[in-house]
Parts: structure tokens; C-alpha cells; sequence
């Protein structure tokens, strides 16, 4: 959470002047569509509108001119139409619209015989445009008085279209009965269909219900479900094991002493819970917060924290974050300020952001008529924006991103920008709060990311006993490379690289890549040539990391994940008076500097040293060691940062003149190991491997050791070159396991040669249970 | 999370020399003992012993040296000892001791007539003195074969003590058949009863138990529950509604093809599910994450974390951070070398770590025969030291902090240095792994915390739409004062300070302290007076924030918070070139520097600037205000972090000569308001309140704005002086509210004076729906 914030950023264009203003969202006209246009109505123009996003003409329509006036085209007229909403009802791949009309002036005095909830057929875009824009067709679904919210989705079944209906209030001056929430199901032949077949969800759990949102609570693969605001506080609304269950997750305002149930409340107002209601994501919980404005067009916003007090079950703690509003408006009798919340991750950090709508200030006089209120800027007007700080607290920061009127807010990338754009309609019906000179507005967003945004995702560092531990994203499921430096030792400079599949995996002159997971392939004089992480053909095979190409290309399926090696003297050497050499005459020459950084997670790593092995735990009781110049260093663990599947291991060794690594088979061991030479100060220092005839004339170390040298095969094995795998294969070129699993090896060793300075390599050691 | 890591610092002491080794505890033998000491016990030797604290040994005792010798004393001789709890059996104030015993010699081969459950009266420190250390009297419960591990609580009810027995198998050769967990009940007269009351709490769901951990998953006030580490995983056992309950959070380590169920298992091993487990705290979670060594005496070392992908309900994902253990000991036959798992808080931070016990290697060759391990350092022996770094990832970082062989681990301030210690167990059990030469070693926690560790956890920021957020905690809450700086402005440094009930609070000369929660009190010349945040005597009473006295009280209820104003000349001027003055010509010249600090939250605040009220939204269209040198500037809101409930806010005003800011009664705020003026450049400048018997003489803000001199009272407000209240209050000097119950007011203003230069002010809004 540290991280730098970015700062929210947007600017605003009026897009289009209205007479009244409720309904607001995105919406594609056609499948074809580069980015999305807009769908806006108002109870009492009655009009429901399409505004035609400018970036989506055709440049050269006007002259070749950049075009900015977003079109308005009347969809068609209702009496009160309430919410609007887009589904494809007719499966041919537009979105069709749905519409809650015959409203009445308000919830109170709502139309007893309306509450209609229609759908029109989109005409396409090449057929509407030659109609002169003439109006869609409407066919009714169903009806209930007071039907304000609709949802499309697939709640009880993932086959067929449902929309769910929720009226607010149950009906004319009835704000106690608790409404019908209706389900619609979309039948066969919509165009023939006199009305949709209807159940009714819930009749027994909400009041006052002002939003229904959607949510797949169980997953991507499950069905929808909804969250609820009503002045029951925020409920989940879900289907399962064939019925309707509804979980209150927290009651949000609670009802206050005196408070009563009456529509008519001279003294306190008549409403509690809640009236707007989203959940946001943050990191891996998508759904770590709720946000809400409670109670209904209420002024307080909430935010909803898991308090995770139980090991199964969760609570929801509220947080007030804020309480807009004039005295007036806190008297909980429904005149405003908020309207409106929605989240979405505007700074592309991973994290929602949520916005609240405020729709202006509203006063009363002792005689309860609204007073009329100062024009222009009011802080109770406008959109806010939230963003979580330390969601543990329930803390957050908050900017103003708007101080037009909001009575709702529609997202979208409405620019093509990449970033989610805002756009808002003002509030204006007729008798409530009438915004003076109501328009849409539309927010463009202007935040500017960082390049970097996606390394901490890809690769994530901790410590893991005095060696660094390095956990790497599947390279399938990232979209840019990344790479993390390791070391510098015996002038490379080593880090780790993923690559994403079919990628390119540049190289310069000099540097080795060694895969540690995937593959790589080269084109060099129309050969391909593919490396993966255990090697090509068996030892006595040698085979350099360096390459005489450009780039190679990561694994067309797998992608790669890679060790590179760089030179240091024509790299970063980031320490000081090492004059760049290649041999040395001890391990304590060998320039070493660890530039692995655990800065981000309040860690230090160690420096690192070669430590003599007659001085280590498992060589201090070998014989064979004693005195040697036999050096070991601590290196680096990879794994994969979502299974955790450890990928292999890396240390460091050096061995003088002459010396043995000490001859072994690995016999309690668990890995697949491949060497990389990183200085041949011995001249012919490189891998030996026993004659597969003379496997058996040692059953011990020692014995193994004391093998004459024409039992021994030897290889000199130059900086950046590799060695083919040493352990015994089965036909298929799987390795073999003995007792316990152990991978079987035969007797081999790391020998010096007659050169007066050491021999440096690194060990990869791979787990044997990986498919590599 | 990203503050720095204390990497953990342990110093080594061996405390006895044993000849076998299983379990340890703490044990306070006395309640006045200072400190606790350890109970140790080993299955072959069979003697469960009390190890007598050194630092908890009256220092003269021995010539007044300082004493470091565990003297080890026997309580009690056991054929075949597992368990050793403490309990206050007999309800006298001390401990007593309850022992599974007669175990056999392992599990498969238990002793079916044994696993009895006995209890050992603890004497008193003085009578075992007396006594020569004579044995504790030893009483029985009740038995089951192979009984293993106990655990002492309220598990079904508050009231009476009940011990919950876990046997590891169900009987001899038989892993199979789940286990029964026996609840056992404290009688009334223990030193009576031939038994205990008994209950089969579950024998249907666990086999192969090899820990019970008790917490209280429902909170504090709730009853005890378990968690369960059993072949089938980890399992939550708990008694709600009058039954008990069990919940699978995640079967652990999966059963693979091939494992077979018999006991006897020459190929796959028959061990899966969990083998040792605790929950850790992290932030407001106390139970933020599992950790666990999988499988039965296996080598997994596993953290559980919540994935909260559902609205109500928690999965626990497993991340396996560690495998541990020879290729023999991955077999899963029970070789180890994992034995037990124990989270604690030993750096301090709020977060717990967790340690895990490695007993060392086992081997077996192809008979099966355990074959001669290698001495002294293993890998596989130890204790390991992991600690969350991003939890939600699942990734820790990891010390090893012993090396010697632990069976289990006690935790406990054994040194007094009000940090966790660590005593560890060697592990030696006959026909098993026997470690060799086993020992009791404490491990003393030399973490040193830096100084302002609570800080963050008392005072916590954010950006607030322009302005500062400053979230407090309950002066009630926090052990030692934190502050936080504001703004400098005017000459004086601003910070926000919070004091504990009944602390000191300095202050020096030329400083002035406003308390916005809780009260100071002051005592000079023999007379207290009390600073409370609403003022003393209502206006045209004065006081100085300033003080005679070197240090006031801070409420020896409530605390305080305060705002502390110091003059900058003297304290720290962060801003350069400004000369040390106390007065300005115009707004523009005051000194401004917010010195509020978001950087841990990855945040920037704004700097802030004087804005001309004429160009403010609320002024712009006020004729009074035009062109008249009257500015405001951003301030700063105070709320309690907890409640998120709001206590005040603050912002800045500047007047110049004869400027009124604007006669006023605050008709549409919703506050309760105190002023304390920064610098007097109008001479006699200050807040002017109308006279009660003019209240009615205007009806507008413009027609008091006209009201003579006369009808007014005004009180020139020297620097750091405040106000008392002008809101109107009843008899009780409770503020009496009006319409939409906002404070009720006559009408005021600051009124500018004749002197040449500027006033500046801080106004402070209170929370009046607050108890102040």
C-alpha cells in the first residue's frame, strides 16, 4: 500500500445540455463499435437518448476534421422512464435496451397502473441511420408500480437472459410493505412474446430499495448475484441450491429512536439503511470492500471493511467516511445530496478506487418548502473520488474530481486512452432537487501511469535464511518482461528474467542465458536451435549460453524464465576500484557484490562470501576436504509466486589448481543439477564423470575418489558454457530414481586443472518433480 | 507492511542436560512469582521436572551473586510421560499440572490398559521448599489408549474448567478408526473424586491427532475452541448451540495415489493431512493466518491464508513455504523432521511471527533401518523463524535463529525483558530419532524496538480533498503520548498531540496548548484550574492557552488530545528566509509550511495559501466581502480512528484594519466554534458578538453587519488567546439547537481593530453532537 499514489487527474467537457437529468450509461450501438457511446434520459423529458461518441466516426466523415460534438439521437419517448439498462434480447450480437417507465412524479404519488418495464430492439446501427434515427421498436416485459432499478444477468442459470426488477416502494404511499422483486425471464421469441414469464424473488426482506448491483460473489463461473441497498442496510440477494437467500451484511444507518415507519415525517425523517451501494477490489480480494451512501439519498458515505474476526465467516465493519449535506439534508427525510456510488481501478494500480455522486444542496424552510439555494459551486454537489490507503482501518484519501451536479455516473474508456473515463448526467426532476441548466458531462482520464506498474506483480523478492528468495508469476500470465537483479560475481552481473510466451529475448555480445524454465529458441543460418532448462544431449555434451543472434524467442506456449549473465566491465559495475580481470588466485579475490533488493519489503540481504568447504557443516568431517582450496557460496531459490512450486536453486563454487570438487552421487539428494563455468582460471578445470564401464569399481566417496584419472571422463569447460545432464536416463530421457526417489547419479566431480589461478561456477539445481 | 523488518536476534544459553527429551511449557510455580519457569519431560526417562527460574531467585540468596543456574527440580515420575498442561485444578491460585501418561512405547505398539490422564496438585513454593522437593500429590481423571495431547479451558461454557484429550490413534495397530476426543470436567471436590466427568466430544472425524491448539475464535468474550491437526487436515472443533461442530479449513497435505491406509507401509508412507498448527495475528486480524507442518511429524512447513473471494464466507488458500527433511523423512512415514508450529509476536510490530520445531535427519537404508545420521549442524534440525511480508501473496521471510534439535518450543517472558523468549526441547525418544546429548536451551530475544513503534498505531493520515485527515486513537487506547506535525503558519508550529489518562503533558514558556478532546488541568499557586475543549465561561470571557506552570495533567479519565502551538523563532523553522516578525501587511506575506507528513501513506499534501474570501464559493456572490482584505485558508479534520467519528476541524483566517469577516449566526453550519487568535496586527482586534438584548434588532447577515458599534460587545483577542463560547446555551450550558438542530448563535464576527497590520486566526469547529 506504500506504494506512490497517483493522484486522480481528469478533465471535463460539457457534452451535452439538458432540460433534466437521472439516467446515465455506456453503451455500444453497434458490435463493431471502436469505444462506447451513451445512453441518458430524464424522468420529465421523458426522452431516452443516445450520445454518439465523436472518436468513433469516420475522420474523414466531416471534411478529415477531428470531431468533438458528441451527437445526440433521440432513442424514444416515455412517460417517467426511470432506469435504463442494455442486454441483448435478441441474440444477435447488439445490445438491445431496457427500459422502467410510467413511473408517476414520485415514489409517494407513484402510477398504480405503471411501473412498466419494456425493451426496445436495436435497429442497428446502417438501419437506424437510414431511418433518419427513427425510433426503435418497444415491446413490454412486465410490470409493477414504482419499478425503478432493472438488472440484466444470469442469476438463477447461465443459459437463458434474466432481468431482475425492483420497485421502490411497494406502491402509492406505501413505504413499509416490502417490495416485489421481480425475476423476468426472457422467452424464446421476444419479438412475439406479449410479456415475459415472471417470479416473483423476494416479497418479505426489502423496503425502499434504490440500487440492485450485480456481482459474481462466487466467481467467474458463477451466477449473478446481487447486492442490495434498501432501508434494510446492504444485503446480499443470491440463488442457490434452487431458492433465493438473502444475507444482510450490515444494516448501514440504523434506524434512529423516533424515527418511524409513515412516508409523511414533519419531525424525523422516514429513512435509514442504505442508498447506494458498489464493492471494490483490492490485490487479490475482489471483493475487499463495500462502499455505500446511506441512507436513502442520503449524505453519508460508508465504506465496509472485513473484519475477519472468525476463522469462517466474515463481518462487515462500517466506516463513516464522510457526511455531505446540509442541515436540511441530514434530516434524513431523502433530499440528497448522494445518489450514487460505483468503483473502478482508475489509476490502473490493481486496486478500486470509488466514486460518490452528489447531486447539490437542498434547504428547507420551517414549513418544509425548499428554499432556493446559491447557484454555482456547492460542496455538496459534484463527484468525489476514494481511494483505500489502509483498508484495515477503513482508511482512505479523497479528492473532488467534479463539482457539476451528479445523479449518476457511467464508466467506460470512452477516450480510447486505455483508463477509465468518468461520465456524469445531473440531477433534475421536477419538484425534488431541480439542477439549474442540467447537462452531461464528460471526465476524461488524464492520470499518467508509471512504465514500471507491472514488475511488483511479476516478481516478488523476500528473504529466505541468509539467501534471497525470488518467487516469479507464471510467464503465462504476464504481458510485458521483467527482471529483477540477482549478483554480481567474478564480473557477471546475473539476474532473472520472465519472458511471456512467443516473446523476444534480446542478447547482447558476451552475455549468456541460461533457462531456468520454458525455452528459448535461436535462428542462426536458418538452424533452429532450442534450449531448455536441463540441457541438450547428455555429458560428455558441452554447450555455450552466448549466442551469435540478436534475440532469441521465448517458448511459444510456455514463455521462458531465464538467467542472464552480463559481463560487468561493459555492464553496471556497481562497485568501486575492481579493476575488471577474469581470473583470480583465491576465492577471496573473486569481486562479489549482491544487488538483489528487498528495499520494498523492509528487508536487508547479506553480503555474500565464499566460505572454504572444510569450513562448512557438511564438508567439515570430509577428509578429502581438509585445507583444500575448495570454496562454496550461498546463492538464490526460484519459485513460482502462485503454486510456490520451487523451480530450482542457484549457489556459487570455486576450486584451485588441481583440486577435487570431491567425487559423489548424490545418493541422499534431490535435484537435477546443470553447472555453468563463470572462470576457467585452471585452463582445463571442467566436470568429470566416471566410465559408464567403471560405475561399480567405487561404492564409496572415497573409493570414488581414488578412481585413476583413465576412469574418468573430463571435459574443460570454458566461461558461460554449460555441461549436459550427468544423471542417468531412462530411454525416454527421464531421469532414473533410486531409493527414497533420489535422482541416481553416477560418481562425478568438479576437477580443477593444472592453471595457477581458481576455477568459478554456478550450480543450478533443479526440482526433479517439475516438468522442465 | 513495508516499514523496516527487525530481523529477529536471539542469544543462546543451554539451560539443562538431559538424557531424553519430548515437551516443555511455562510454569509460574507461585503467583508471586515474578517470572515463569519451564516444565519439562521426556517419554523414557519418564520424570516431569520443574526448572526454577534464575532471575525469579531472591539475589541474596547466594551471596548476592548474580545467579544464572536453571536449578532443575522433580516433580513427579511417569511411566512414559506425553503432555504435560497447567490448570488451577484445585481453584487456590496456583497452577497444577495435568499429564498424559503410560503412552508405550510408540503409538503403534500403545499400551491399550495406559493413556491415562492424571493431575498433580501443586504443593506452593513453600511447602515444596520445605518438603525437600518432595513429589506433588498425583490424582487421576480418566483414560484413553494412546492418549497424546491435552489442552485445558472452556470449551462448552464459562464456568467450570474442562480439559480436552486427544488421543493420537484409536488404539493399538489401528490408525484408522477416528480417535476419541474426550472433554473432561473439573469436579467440584478434585481432591475427592476417583474420577472425572467425561464426554466423547467427536470420534467420528479424526484420525492420527497429532496437536490441539485451543483460541478464542469468536473473541475474547467467547468460549474456547479447537483447532485440530489430524490426517484429515486442519479442522476447527467448536461447541455452539449445544453441539459440537466441526469445520475442514483445508485438508493440508493431500492424500497421494498409492498411500495406503494400513500402518505398516514399506512403499508410500501412510501419513497425509497436518501434523502441527497454529493461527497468527496480522494487523486487526487475530487470525490472519494458519501455519502448519504437514504431514504427520512431516516436513512441509504450510501457511494458510484467507482468499475472501465470497461476500460472507473465507477459503483458506495454502502456500507450502518450505519442505524440509531427508529423501527417507519425504517418505511420509512419520521421520520427521517437523514437530511442532507456535506464532508469537517477537519483534513487537503487532504481527505475529511463527516459529517451527525440526527434530534432525533420519535415514533409512532399503531394510528400513534408521541409518547414522551425521552430528552437530543439520539443516534439518533447529528452530526457523518466518515472518509475513506480504501476506496476501503468501510470501514470509525466513531466519533459522537455533540449530539444535526441538521437540517443542515455550514461549514466555522468561528474562523480563518484556520481549518473547524462546525455550526449546531437544527431541530423544528410544527406538525413534534420538537426538543425541538432548538439552533444554533458551533462546533469549535481544530484538531491539526502536523508540516510536506506536506511533503508527496511534496517530494515522490521509489527504482529505485538499485538506489533512488525522485519524486518533482513543487517548484511552495508547500507553505513551504521539504527535503529529501540522502546519507551521504565523510563527507557530502546530501539532496534534494525544496523552493517556492521568499523563503529563509539558509545555513550554511562549507556548499555548488547546485541548480538542478530554481536559488538561493546570495547578498554580495552589489552585487547579481545567482546560476543556468547549472553553471556560462563555464569551466575552478570554483565556490564555499559555501557562505559568512547567507540565499540566491530562484528564485522569478521558486523556486528551491537544493542539500544541510553539513559536517557531525558538523551535524548528523549517522554511528559510523568512525573519523571525509576528507581523504581516498582508495575507499573502504570512509564513505558511505544512509540515503534515503522508509519505507512509504515499501521499503528497498540498502546501497550503490565504485565498480572498470574495473569491471563495461561499463569499463570491456576498456583496460585504468584496475587495475587503479578509482571507481563509485550508486547515485540518480531526476523527477518532476507531469510530471514524468526527471531533473537530480547524482552518486559518486572516483581517485587516477595521475588516469585519462578515457578521454571522451560523443558521446552516453545524458546529460549535472557538477562536484562537495567531497575531494581533490590528492592535484591538477580535471577536464581537451582538448584546442579547440586539439579538432581534437584525434578521439578516446584512442588517447585523449594520448594526452600530454600540449594540455589540468586542473583546480584543491577544496571540494564543481563545475565546469563551457565543453559541446560545441553556441552564445547563448545553448549546441549545434550531431548525434542523444546528447550534443556535446571536450574531458575530472577528471585527478587525485600527492597528496597521493583519490578524490571524485559527477557527476550531467542534463536533457538537460530541460529549466534550
Amino acid at each position: 500500500m506504500a506504494s506512490q499514489v497517483l493522484p486522480p487527474s481528469f478533465s471535463s467537457d460539457i457534452i451535452q445540455d439538458r432540460t433534466d437529468g437521472y439516467w446515465i450509461i455506456p453503451f455500444q450501438l453497434s458490435p463493431e463499435d471502436h469505444l462506447p457511446g451513451l445512453v441518458v434520459s430524464g424522468l420529465n423529458s421523458g426522452r431516452v437518448q443516445f450520445l454518439e461518441n465523436p472518436k468513433n466516426k469516420i475522420s474523414n466523415q466531416d471534411g478529415g476534421s477531428e470531431e468533438t460534438t458528441w451527437d445526440v439521437h433521440d432513442i424514444y419517448p416515455f412517460k417517467e422512464p426511470v432506469s435504463v439498462i442494455a442486454a441483448d434480447v435478441t441474440e444477435n450480437g447488439s445490445l438491445d435496451l431496457i427500459v422502467s417507465h410510467q413511473y408517476g412524479p414520485n415514489m409517494i404519488e407513484c402510477d398504480m397502473s405503471g411501473g412498466w418495464v419494456s425493451w426496445l430492439e436495436n435497429p442497428g446501427r446502417d438501419e437506424w441511420d437510414q431511418g433518419g434515427y427513427k425510433q426503435w421498436t418497444k415491446r413490454d416485459i412486465g410490470r409493477w408500480p414504482a419499478m425503478h432499478r432493472l438488472r440484466a444477468g444470469y442469476f438463477t442459470q447461465r443459459s437463458i437472459l434474466e432481468i431482475i426488477a425492483a420497485p421502490v416502494v411497494h406502491g402509492k404511499e406505501d413505504k413499509i410493505t416490502p417490495v416485489p422483486i421481480l425475476r423476468f425471464q426472457a422467452p424464446e421469441k421476444p419479438r412475439d412474446a406479449t410479456e415475459w414469464q415472471r417470479d416473483v424473488v423476494d416479497d418479505q426482506h426489502f423496503s425502499v430499495v434504490h440500487e440492485i448491483v450485480p456481482k459474481k460473489f462466487d466467481g467467474p463461473q458463477g451466477v449473478d448475484s446481487l447486492l442490495v441497498a434498501s432501508r434494510e442496510g446492504i444485503s446480499r440477494l443470491y440463488f442457490e441450491n434452487a431458492a433465493w437467500h438473502v444475507d444482510i451484511l450490515n444494516i448501514s444507518e440504523p434506524r434512529e429512536p423516533g424515527q418511524t415507519t409513515g412516508y409523511e415525517a414533519p419531525g424525523a425523517g422516514d429513512n435509514w439503511g442504505c442508498g447506494a451501494v458498489d464493492a471494490g477490489k483490492v490485490g487479490n480480494d475482489p471483493f475487499a470492500y463495500i462502499a455505500s451512501m446511506d441512507p436513502f439519498h442520503g449524505g453519508k458515505v460508508c465504506v465496509y471493511t472485513k473484519t475477519d474476526r472468525g476463522l469462517d465467516t466474515v463481518k462487515w465493519e462500517r466506516h463513516i467516511l464522510d457526511v455531505y449535506g446540509t442541515p436540511t439534508q441530514n434530516r434524513k427525510w431523502g433530499d440528497g445530496p448522494g445518489h450514487y456510488v460505483v468503483c473502478g481501478d482508475f489509476d490502473d494500480d490493481g486496486d478500486d478506487e470509488f466514486l460518490v455522486s452528489l447531486i447539490g444542496a437542498l434547504d428547507r424552510d420551517e414549513d418544509l418548502n425548499v428554499k432556493p439555494i446559491q447557484g454555482g459551486f456547492n460542496p455538496n454537489k459534484g463527484i468525489m473520488y476514494y481511494k483505500a490507503i489502509d483498508l484495515e482501518n477503513g482508511i482512505f484519501a479523497k479528492w473532488r474530481i467534479a463539482s457539476e451536479s451528479s445523479a449518476r455516473i457511467a464508466l467506460g474508456d470512452f477516450t480510447g486512452n486505455q483508463a477509465l473515463d468518468v461520465a456524469s448526467i445531473s440531477y433534475n426532476v421536477i419538484d425534488y432537487y431541480e439542477e439549474p441548466q442540467p447537462k452531461v458531462t464528460m471526465h476524461t482520464n488524464d492520470i499518467v501511469l508509471p512504465p514500471t506498474a507491472s514488475l511488483a506483480d511479476s516478481i516478488r523478492a523476500t528473504l529466505w535464511d541468509g539467501e534471497g528468495m525470488v518467487y516469479l508469476a507464471q510467464p503465462l500470465e504476464i504481458k510485458a518482461p521483467a527482471s529483477k537483479p540477482l549478483i554480481q560475481v567474478a564480473n557477471y552481473a546475473i539476474s532473472v528474467e520472465i519472458y511471456p510466451s512467443k516473446s523476444k529475448v534480446p542478447i547482447n555480445n558476451g552475455e549468456g542465458l541460461k533457462v531456468i524454465y520454458g525455452s528459448l529458441s535461436e535462428t542462426y543460418d536458418g538452424n533452429v536451435t532450442t534450449r531448455k532448462p536441463l540441457g541438450g544431449e547428455p555429458f560428455p555434451a558441452l554447450a555455450s549460453t552466448t549466442s551469435k543472434v540478436e534475440a532469441l524467442d521465448a517458448d511459444a506456449v510456455l514463455g521462458a524464465i531465464i538467467l542472464r549473465m552480463t559481463p560487468t566491465p561493459g555492464a553496471e559495475l556497481e562497485w568501486e576500484d575492481v579493476e575488471p580481470e577474469t581470473q583470480w588466485e583465491k576465492a577471496s579475490d573473486v569481486p562479489i557484490h549482491v544487488t538483489f533488493d528487498l528495499k520494498e519489503s523492509g528487508l536487508e540481504m547479506p553480503e555474500y562470501k565464499f566460505t572454504r568447504v572444510d569450513q562448512l557443516w557438511w564438508g567439515k568431517d570430509d577428509e578429502r576436504f581438509k585445507d583444500q582450496e575448495f570454496y562454496n557460496m550461498p546463492g538464490f531459490h526460484f519459485r513460482f509466486l502462485d503454486s510456490k512450486i520451487h523451480i530450482a536453486h542457484i549457489q556459487f563454487w570455486t576450486a584451485g589448481t588441481k583440486v577435487s570438487a570431491g567425487a559423489h552421487n548424490h545418493a541422499n539428494d534431490y535435484f537435477e543439477e546443470i553447472h555453468v563455468s563463470l572462470s576457467l582460471g585452471t585452463k582445463d578445470g571442467g566436470m568429470s564423470m566416471v566410465k559408464p564401464e567403471n560405475e561399480d569399481d567405487a561404492k564409496t566417496p572415497d573409493e570414488a575418489e581414488e578412481l585413476p584419472d583413465d576412469k574418468w571422463i573430463h571435459e574443460a569447460q570454458e566461461p558461460l558454457v554449460e555441461h549436459g545432464s550427468m544423471w542417468h536416463r531412462d530411454s525416454s530421457g527421464n531421469a532414473i530414481r533410486g531409493w527414497n526417489n533420489v535422482v541416481s547419479y553416477p560418481w562425478h566431480k568438479w576437477q580443477g586443472g593444472s592453471g595457477d589461478y581458481i576455477d568459478v561456477w554456478m550450480a543450478i539445481e533443479f526440482n526433479p518433480d517439475l516438468e522442465l
